[in-house]
């Protein structure tokens, strides 16, 4: 009756939505200098948007049905109506804005980062360096970019949840995200500080970065908003993101990492260990800190605190993160975390049905690594449906 | 009855909003370090939200006495109530949102500029890459300081709203106000790249330039948020932000860029020729060329596409500036600007009161610069209630 959208379905969305917000260069500049220059960055909105996975809009998607079919089923039978699929036609352009506002996340932190790549493609400031033929104006240009999507992000939630229950704190949990990610980004500029000495430190900084910077915006808003907009009442939906949420965005971001080590370059448009080469301080460093024999925690540490990491020392550090343990330790994580996710969505008090539909939702978000957990991730352990943050 | 905030008053209650709206940095991280380094963006979210003029927040406040007064009365005779008393707070709140987004703008245009001073203290890129004792870090600092400004300027604006008429198409204006800094953002990094053969088309860039970078939030918007929360028809106050805040706006800006060469540095907190020194495009520029003879204009030309100009320079370009008629122009523009403004008031079809006080609050945005203007600025020639973008 309601016909799911696919990850294209989304894509095309944003970018039509996307297309609606921007100006057109021609109307804002009275000059072909200006409105070169605000074609350029209108290119780059459009080509960033695309490629994602888009797991936290179709996340958010499945919420607002499991709640909303849920609340629907308890009140009356009910056919296909107008409202509906005007209701339909919102929760779709709300998911949206949730993969508009990941778009602007990923621009800014790549300026950050100083990071070249995203998607297998030029990152955003790179692209827009590269044509400007000016570093400082192409950075520039970038962050006015993310700052543009971010706008524009609050603009399209903000139409949406006018048709939408909860308009008031569907507004205000969209804000929060955007806020919640703000402060992953500091926290992780902050880990990046850390001294190499103490690993259960490093592993407790590197969950908080990974609450924050992630699984706030991957899992805990897309099933708070997609809860408000299905109609339940806001106290419960933000214990559903954090209970339910929390644990679920923090497994996708171990499993993330994970990725990074055994998936292929193919599948996550980034080359297999990236994270060591930027010399990221996952959770799997700080495990296999913890775990390692003196002379490989002496040289992780090394590796570690060098300003660049050649091949030699990624195939070799990928090999220590094997051998310690670290990468088995990460996979236990994740089985934890989803099996709280699960306990938590069954304490939830939702009836069966709706349990059942969000548990499928959920299992979309992070496989299974391990066989020794649950079946509710059903036979879904390909990772295939993941990116990065 | 209503007694009108002053600066002070503005400021207290943007740095209480600000503090309310940031998470205590105790809660939300589990280390001494990531807490650190979240209370230090916190001090500098404090300190650079101090010091401003807090003009466009006097401009929105007055706007919105002067419509709703006029509402009132045509409605009935009306005493101080309750509901009063929270639309006077709600407006001062949604008053201050604009200048919390302002501080987001500045902190943001000095990463993209490289300024090392704003307000006569280090700008916040600076001082965060001082205390981290690492730039890289210290700007992506700054980059997510302004990103939380932003975000908080809405949240701030969405909740004052809900108290006060028109709150959809208010929040909707103020994500239009945002987007028009972006789009002024963009097309000054596009201005820096023209070349200064054509001083007519640098006047039509740098004009562009100032109308979306700087008369969007300085005026027009004031005008509309602070109109429809007077409870303005969307339409109408639209229109009231196009034709009177347009030309005041544009009239400030050219107005802080002759600041900049006939003001003193107490006055401004910057050093006087810093424009010039930045290698800033103004309209001042632009005329200069204009009308400057041939030795003359390849001087200019010369010292504005060298990487830097010393003192020398800086003074030569300051008396080329005088000795032109390049001030000259810019004052008689500017007096251009505020009868445009003044003569739109005036058909606005308001009644003559409320012009009356419309016209008062707009005098308190920039004084007339020659005699020969109309008298409504009454005796406010002085530029003290003036700060830059």
């Amino acid at each position: 009756m309601n016909p799911h959208p696919t990850a294209h379905d989304i894509e095309q969305r944003m970018l039509a939505l996307l297309a609606s917000f921007l100006h057109d260069p021609d109307t804002v500049s009275h000059l072909g200098n200006g409105t070169t220059t605000l074609r350029t960055v209108r290119e780059e909105a459009l080509w960033s948007s695309a490629g994602g996975k888009r797991i936290r809009a179709l996340l958010a998607y499945d919420a607002f049905h499991a709640i909303s079919s849920g609340i629907h089923s308890a009140d009356q039978g009910h056919a296909m109506s107008d409202d509906t699929a005007t209701a339909d036609q919102s929760m779709l352009d709300l998911a949206c804005a949730i993969e508009v506002y990941q778009t602007s996340a990923l621009i800014h932190d790549d300026i950050i980062d100083e990071s070249a790549v995203r998607r297998g493609r030029p990152s955003a400031h790179r692209h827009l360096s590269d044509v400007m033929a000016d570093r400082r104006q192409g950075s520039g240009l970038a962050l006015m970019l993310g700052n543009t999507l971010a706008t524009a992000s609050v603009a399209i939630a903000h139409e949406a949840l006018s048709h939408l229950p909860n308009t008031e704190a569907g507004t205000r949990a969209f804000l929060d995200m955007q806020h919640a990610v703000q402060i992953g980004q500091m926290l992780d500029l902050s880990l990046e500080r850390m001294p190499l000495d103490s690993p259960k430190d490093l592993v407790t900084a590197a969950m908080d970065v990974d609450h924050w910077k992630t699984a706030s915006y991957t899992a805990m808003a897309p099933l708070e908003l997609g809860a408000l907009a299905g109609g339940m009442e806001p106290v419960r939906a933000r214990r559903l993101a954090r209970t339910v949420g929390t644990p679920l965005g923090l497994a996708f971001q171990l499993y993330d990492d994970l990725l990074d080590i055994v998936g292929s370059s193919a599948r996550t448009g980034k080359p297999t260990g990236g994270d060591i080469r930027e010399g990221k301080r996952t959770v799997l460093l700080a495990d296999a800190l913890n775990l390692a024999d003196e002379p490989t925690r002496i040289y992780l540490t090394r590796a570690f605190t060098s300003a660049t990491r050649d091949d030699g020392t990624i195939t070799r550090v990928m090999a220590i993160y094997e051998d310690t343990g670290a990468i088995d330790a990460s996979r236990r994580r994740i089985d934890t975390l989803l099996d709280d996710s699960i306990r938590a969505l069954h304490d939830s008090g939702l009836d069966a049905e709706t349990i059942d539909a969000l548990s499928h939702a959920c299992s979309r978000v992070v496989p299974r690594t391990t066989n020794r957990g649950r079946s509710t991730s059903g036979s879904r352990t390909s990772p295939e449906h993941h990116d990065g943050m």
